[in-house]
């Protein structure tokens, strides 16, 4: 049993796990659920806002709309679940759209989607971050005042987190997304009981404020158009519902149902709290304005630029609990505490798929390997920072953040569901069985529905928000697209280049002779030990090496060398500018000029020491020596270190750094998924 | 003969050599002056007016010490330039100061030199820079409003110019320094042709203000300590001299005998142009206060904040040529040109002093290769950083930063002039030649009272401007002290860790065996090479590792070997995690184990690209690896270079790399050098 102690530590971080033993962390459905939750459930504490936000551009009486945008959010959202349970059972591999739309439609659209993906993840941790401080500040007036500081203070404390790697744990997911899910369920209930059985008259903040319209009387078309915006917005609800498609792995066994299962759990919980908040901001009247400095009135004078506009749900939460009652408190900080949370999905979704993405070399191959520290690090950064960027750019609003938010996510569900309608036709064109057939082709039409649907509010959202925003999401993507295509035409040239003939070529003619050339500057025991280690090379010709930067120190080197009866030749080179790289390079050359078919073995002792600082001191000029022998043909280079002292700190940093968790570990699931992974095409 | 567009081309760069005809760039007599007296000569733009600033603090009736204050600065200056004759003569290898110290007085002092010379440096660029902006700035007013900003730039000029390593060249420092040299001595002449024959009445701009004393009616002790602290003001024309012993090895034979004439030249210059504008000022009713802004009084009202105080040399030429006639800004020009010159000797000094020092280990050892561009880069981007510091910190007040300068030199003037002292002693001790007897207790006398003046001057320096500045000074000798002692201290300590014994101890048993393993991602050109290098070394025992990342690229490969028949065992090592480095440091760890007396040679096949961002997408794990093996005892690591069509660039880079002249190569003289420099004790 633990401390006493370690209590709080395992709350906030989980079990410390050895890496090795991250096969045993398979998530049931109840952790599950909070670990990839909490991104699409987040979004309702944003979503129904951004909704009476742009309808009141037509003035309050749009209001009236709203039920029937959210019962077209609904729909759209049991499509997407329902479509997202056939690809769980299909691809259970954890590739995610990815893997769908590569597999399915080719690498172009597997490509477009990762790009979707990256650029949505950027998103996501700046608009979870800027509506979680701006529900915060729903209770602490300092943190909206100080809005940007606040959230980049966010950022920069999850960046913190996961380089360091704090271990991702169910429990921390699960108290807070537990604690936000009940609270909404109680304020819409209680909202429920107080209007319906109490008949009492809830009322939001903002429930005396006028609306002035941008335009009022709205009709036709351009009514329409509205909706269309509106609903698009509403839309923001169901970013993160992919998540799961990409965590089959990390569930409990039968994993497909499990995660199914979750998909359908969740589904019906956004949706209930989605269509909950909009029904209470409708009975407390809640007013809400895209500018409301503007164009929100009070006893006929407009509240000016000092106003801000609480989230809609903190609105409600105050019209139902009361203004700084403690259930007020606790949502505001549960929905804010979720909110970031969500963000934090984003540290770990990025690092997972860059890690697909490198074994296809469409990035680095480094982000391959599970606990790259340094890879994760870069991705990470890249990450919190262009993330920082946006919300500096857009001031942490999240209002003007979300216009950029939604194309990303139904990019991603077109390419996949489309893909997935492929998947059933490749299978139903072998399957023979009738009931799996009658199964397959019920799949394949829900697909089909999912990406009918998806892609038109694919549309609707290019539509009616490329001028808002949604440009710069496209050029987002864009940007990854190129640099994703360009680093895997590198890769595919290299790999070409550097393919082994089949026959033999002047490439695989057999090397005659090896002639071996030991560095020496003084004699010392690391000198003594590589030449040491050169003799049991058993080389063609073995000679020992100095440069002559210093006639006395030369003169004493061949004094010692002859003192100590060295049975290897010792040969000097004069270098009158005391460089030591060119003379050692030309001497190399010319060997290499005698007999063109033989190879030089250069041996370079090396000091290995412990601190970056030490390193300024050492092996300066054989770094450089190596450095620039890599570029001379037929060479070998041979370091011989020696450890000092001083390389135990070195060696213990490095082991500490060994067992650093990479982000993402858990929903990535164990190790053994590799080899479950289907070859791609 | 060269094209003709190279002329301007050659005029200000030199002709461009090759670094191994370094030998031939020899500096005669007319070309030395300018290239090491421009600090020195430099000076006299603003050590005059130094000089008046403290007397002002007296008020007015104090200028008339001036005359004695040149007196004692003209003796000052005749004895240093004596002093360091003898230096020229005893000691031609261009160690200077340092050397002097370090070999008769201890290894103690030659660091305390080297610390007041490294500070010094900075202070030349700081100093030098801030008054050659006045100086602009009382030709073009916009230069002197934006003085930290126009310093700071040509700052940034001076580095980048070093940084890329133009060529210093004698025609670069001639031009102006005789321009400068020449102007200054016309208007001497013609100032005192107009006063004296034509009895004109010449007046400075600044003749009609008064001057408000800070302590009016100054008397006995007080007016001492002031006239003192004015001294010390003065020595700054001394600042620089010292230059000429670091510079004998680049003079034209008889080395020394040339150097010290061209020292006894720049003397005789320096003190006929300091007393020339002394008297100048003085006729001219040239007016200067510490504080113009609240002690310079016209018609009763004080100049306040907005004045600017033009250096004195500048306000005696607007007196004798006319303000804004051309030989006004022809010299204004020169003036700042001289400085900016002035601040490159300290560029091209500090690597010198640098190579120095760290061929006595007191820097590290890569700093005293010819050339190596990162070690000169780090320190000039250091000296160029710290300059930059003082510059923003005393807002590029020459006056202010004057408090600083000259401490440093008086100590290394002081140190060395005793070493010189003790260097007689020595000799006198052993040499019987009555002729040389009396030539060197001539020396020795002057040695002794140079050493006794600038002793006596260097604690005049610190009583009077230990509070004004020279505080920051000594703090920073401090530091470089510190920093350099334990630098040395890290190096004695790893020499001696070490060492070779002498008795064959564990070390130096034969290791009996070599298992040679060759790591393998693939089978392609790269691997294949360093599969046949491996063989032709001949080890004990050789094997092909593979770690298994992904299950179905281990099979392509096993089956790739076997299709082949390549005839070196392939082993397998499972990686559940996708980690490459810890499973082959355990198998290696695992091998040793087993025969502990045996090396392990790890051969890696690497690729070798041309673009650092290539550099990203490849060798990341070899790198990870290699780094993590040097740690483990017992092995040796091989690089096996496989040269992309790509590296091609990366050869030429690091060709023309090599060409670069190291700033200070002029006055460093030829390499041959290196081998005439006599051992030190």
């Amino acid at each position: 049993m633990s401390k006493l102690t370690d209590v709080p530590k395992r709350i906030l971080i989980g079990r410390a796990l050895r890496s090795d033993r991250l096969g045993e962390t398979l998530l049931p459905k109840r952790v599950a659920l909070p670990v990839f939750a909490s991104d699409p459930l987040s979004s309702v504490a944003y979503a129904p806002g951004e909704v009476l936000l742009v309808l009141s551009i037509a003035g309050l009486s749009a209001y009236h709309f709203s039920p029937w945008i959210a019962v077209a959010v609904v729909v759209l959202m049991f499509t997407v679940v329902a479509s997202y349970r056939q690809n769980v059972h299909a691809y259970p591999s954890g590739g995610g759209d990815y893997e769908v739309a590569t597999t399915n439609l080719g690498p172009k659209a597997g490509l477009t989607v990762a790009s979707a993906l990256l650029v949505d993840y950027v998103l996501t941790v700046a608009v979870s971050i800027s509506s979680g401080i701006e529900n915060l500040g729903s209770a602490i007036p300092f943190v909206v005042e100080n809005k940007v500081a606040c959230a980049i203070g966010v950022i920069v404390l999850l960046t913190l987190m996961n380089l360091r790697g704090v271990r991702e744990s169910g429990t921390l997911f699960a108290i807070p997304t537990y604690v936000f899910v009940a609270g909404v369920f109680l304020m819409i209930a209680w909202g429920a009981f107080r209007g319906v059985v109490l008949g009492d008259d809830m009322r939001a903040p903002t429930a005396d404020f006028e609306i002035k319209p941008e335009h009022p009387g709205l009709a036709g078309f351009a009514l329409v158009f509205l909706l269309l915006r509106a609903f698009s917005s509403g839309c923001a609800a169901l970013t993160g519902v992919e998540a799961i498609s990409n965590g089959v792995p990390g569930f409990r066994k039968p994993k497909s149902r499990n995660a199914a299962t979750t998909l359908a759990l969740m589904g019906l919980l956004a949706v209930t709290m989605f269509c909950g908040i909009i029904a209470l901001a409708a009975a407390t009247d809640v007013r809400m304005a895209e500018n409301p400095a503007k164009d929100l009135v009070h006893d006929g004078v407009p509240l000016g630029p000092d106003y801000v506009q609480d989230p809609v749900i903190s609105q409600v939460a105050e019209a139902v609990f009361g203004h700084g009652s403690f259930l007020f408190v606790v949502l505001a900080a549960a929905t804010a505490l979720v909110l970031f949370l969500a963000a934090n999905t984003a540290y770990n979704g990025f690092p997972l798929l860059g890690a697909i993405l490198a074994q296809d070399r469409y990035l680095p191959r480094q982000l391959h390997t599970r606990g790259d520290r340094l890879a994760f690090s870069n991705g990470i950064v890249l990450l919190a920072g262009a993330a920082a960027l946006l919300v500096v750019i857009y001031g942490a609003d999240s209002t003007r953040l979300i216009q950029l938010y939604i194309v990303g996510v139904f990019v991603s569900f077109t390419l996949s569901q489309t893909g997935m309608v492929r998947h059933w036709n490749r299978l139903l064109a072998v399957e023979k069985d009738p009931a799996a057939r009658r199964h397959m082709i019920r799949s394949r039409a829900i697909n089909a529905f999912g990406a009918f649907f998806t892609g038109l509010v694919l549309v609707v959202v290019l539509l009616t928000k490329f001028t808002h925003g949604a440009w710069v999401a496209l050029l987002g993507m864009c940007i990854f697209y190129a640099t994703m295509t360009a680093i895997r035409r590198h890769y595919d040239r290299v790999a070409e280049e550097i393919a082994a003939p089949d026959t033999p070529s002047e490439d695989t003619v057999r090397p005659s002779r090896v002639h071996s050339v030991v560095l020496i500057s003084k004699v010392h025991r690391p000198t003594l030990r590589a030449l040491a280690y050169a003799k049991l090379l058993r080389s063609d010709t073995l000679e020992a090496l100095s440069v002559n930067v210093d006639a006395d120190e030369t003169k004493a080197l061949r004094e010692e060398w002859e003192r100590r009866g060295i049975d290897v030749p010792l040969k000097v080179l004069d270098s009158p500018y005391r460089e030591v790289t060119r003379p050692v390079i030309e001497y190399v050359k010319s060997l290499r000029a005698q007999s063109p078919r033989d190879v030089v073995s250069v041996i370079i002792p090396e000091y290995v020491v412990g601190h970056w600082y030490e390193h300024l001191l050492h092996n300066q000029s054989a770094l450089r020596l190596k450095g620039r022998l890599l570029f001379t043909p037929g060479v070998m280079v041979t370091s011989v270190p020696y450890q000092l002292e001083s390389s135990e700190a070195a060696k213990l940093r490095a082991r500490r750094r060994q067992d650093w968790a990479a982000p993402g570990s858990a929903r990535r699931g164990p190790a053994e998924r590799a080899k479950e992974t289907p070859p791609r095409t």
